[in-house]
């Protein structure tokens, strides 16, 4: 399927320039995927960026190409929603390591055409940000707005406002952290380990190959979605009930809805996301602690963020970035004086709760991409 | 590995008479593999069954015959220890489907000799009891001074008090449910799809073969564990602390100690534990549902239990079998008029916890196994 994947077109720019990795390696050039909405005025100022979550894409708001459907966040983004289209100029790029145009494993190597695989370097967040920075000097934009996401979304604006406070005017950070936690980083370790497993992975150099990974990539999806979903969630959802049958089959098919369903969006995701990208972005993710360059304390990655208005977000039914991370993320804001407003809001999808129907968090956006800095 | 572990002799019987399943299907006879511990006294009235958790066995107590480390349960179980051996005469079976040497997916199908693999009828919690009780027949023993386990051997305590209430004195039931949820159902089956999605599988007739789903059975065993732990547990056994390294080595070996710790936890499983066996027991955990032939009432369950007593233990950190499994438990008990004791003990370790050193979980069972009826 992966070959597939790749096939799909996707609007990018291919810049020029060296991007310098934290890694210590070097990428020549850089491609960038991205959509946009709306129309940036005349001054250049009502730019927002939108970062997408692990699994996302540059599809916040207009159909994906592989699957059809709406994007991600179409019910946040567009216009007359929360993120106004008619308002605001909309981007939103794929992230550097991911597989849906922006440079990744799937970047044919320019020595020999192939793809890089797991030659291409190990990526961290900064480093989807330093893209993301190159991609608005392309557009001419040096100054935006605002900075949204959540999750992965979430830590990209957290770096943002670390590496760049000067360029933007508001970030809003929604189920996410400042660090991957050591049960964040298990998680991810089965999804990859799970991959890497697939006989089909062939070391990550599979593109051309008649194989590839499908299974050990459905079965790190069904890993990880559970942890996007709360207990009372699924309990409600699905809780014991057969699918498709009144009695236990007594045997290995699905039986319980849950498990068809879990089976189902392992199977899905594979149509639409590619093995490497998933282990990249999950190191990425991993490597992830906004504190560690500043000998463990936090605020010092925002000493020179005062200026940015920070909203914060989180999920009360959210295991996986509880609320406790994004408290310490306000914490760390308030002692260097910058302006952070907090709510942790009730809702019942666990963390999936950012990208699903939260009229509360509907109004918080469209409040804090309006408010004046 | 596989082969290795079924070469191993376990103390066992097989009793030739039919165990009738839940599934509809007979097996013609039972092999049970069990260790005992101290003396039967002369009116047999001074024995307690252990029931053992998903990747337990017999060796509650005594050296495990392929690691050579103590019983999982040593802490608990010996001389002058809470289940005191100088004073009861303690019994621990393998259970139906397990890979210890009671009757599972590896014994030899009777008409061909060769394993019987996924041909092994699937077992539920209950079955495991009659294997049980077919032993404590085979063993003269009627009455059981008490019935204890955590996890699934909860699970089997709470059968045994449905099943067979005149039969026991006491239950002590720590750290589980009388039901498996929609969120321990779908981990069960990330764990089965890890299984099934190995080629080494080879739908479960692999005994005979050279390879076995090792790879397959360790990603089912990482994902598992990770839901024994407490988040809080891992954050302090672990953290974001690295491996043997001073920097991060932007690859994808294991860099952070949890990512170690868990590919140990599941490579080490791969030696003790058959993946057939994994499959069965999972399932007989997903099946479980007291409340399920009595419309959903769970209190119909314990109508015949009223003259047992009751222990309940949970864990605060437990997330995977939470106290309010076990307050359901107890408010079912407590509307048939039986006597429950209920206790959520503080401890850090998550579910583990009924394995590990708490103390005040000694004090309950030693006070449990002496208060008189």
């Amino acid at each position: 399927m992966a070959s597939l994947l790749h096939q799909i077109q996707h609007r990018s720019v291919t810049i020029d320039a060296p991007l310098s990795l934290d890694s210590g390696q070097t990428l020549p050039s850089v491609t960038i995927a991205y959509q946009s909405h709306g129309t940036l005025d005349a001054n250049k100022s009502n730019a927002v960026l939108v970062c997408h979550a692990l699994t996302g894409d540059q599809y916040v708001a207009s159909d994906h190409p592989a699957t059809g459907k709406p994007g991600w966040w179409a019910r946040m983004v567009g216009p007359g929603k929360p993120v106004d289209t008619d308002r605001y100029f909309v981007i939103c790029a794929n992230v550097l390591g991911s597989c849906m145009g922006t440079s990744g494993p799937a970047t044919p190597d320019p020595a020999t055409g192939t793809p890089l695989g797991m030659k291409f370097p190990v990526i961290t967040i900064a480093d989807m940000v330093r893209a993301q920075a190159m991609l608005l000097d392309h557009l001419g934009i040096e100054r935006l707005h605002a900075v949204i996401g959540g999750s992965m979304g979430g830590m990209q604006t957290l770096a943002w406002a670390a590496a760049h406070p000067e360029r933007l005017g508001s970030a809003i950070v929604i189920a996410s952290a400042a660090r991957h936690s050591a049960q964040n980083i298990a998680f991810h370790e089965v999804g990859r380990q799970a991959i890497m497993a697939d006989p089909d992975w062939q070391d990550g150099d599979y593109y051309d190959k008649y194989c590839t990974p499908t299974k050990g990539l459905a079965v790190a999806r069904m890993a990880a979605h559970i942890t996007y979903l709360s207990e009372a969630g699924l309990t409600e959802k699905f809780g014991r009930r057969l699918q498709a049958r009144d009695i236990k089959s007594f045997g290995f098919d699905a039986d319980f809805q849950v498990e068809s369903y879990l089976r189902h969006q392992g199977l899905a995701f594979t149509d639409r996301f590619d093995a490497n990208a998933y282990l990249y972005i999950t190191r990425a993710m991993d490597y992830f602690d906004l504190a560690e360059p500043h000998e463990g304390q936090l605020a010092g990655a925002f000493a020179r963020a005062k200026d940015v208005r920070f909203t914060l977000v989180s999920f009360d039914t959210d295991w996986l970035y509880p609320t406790s991370e994004s408290r310490r993320i306000v914490q760390a804001l308030q002692s260097v004086g910058a302006a952070a407003s907090f709510v942790e809001l009730s809702a019942p999808f666990g963390h999936d709760s950012f990208l699903l129907d939260v009229p509360a968090l509907d109004r918080l956006v469209a409040g804090a991409l309006r408010a004046e800095g």
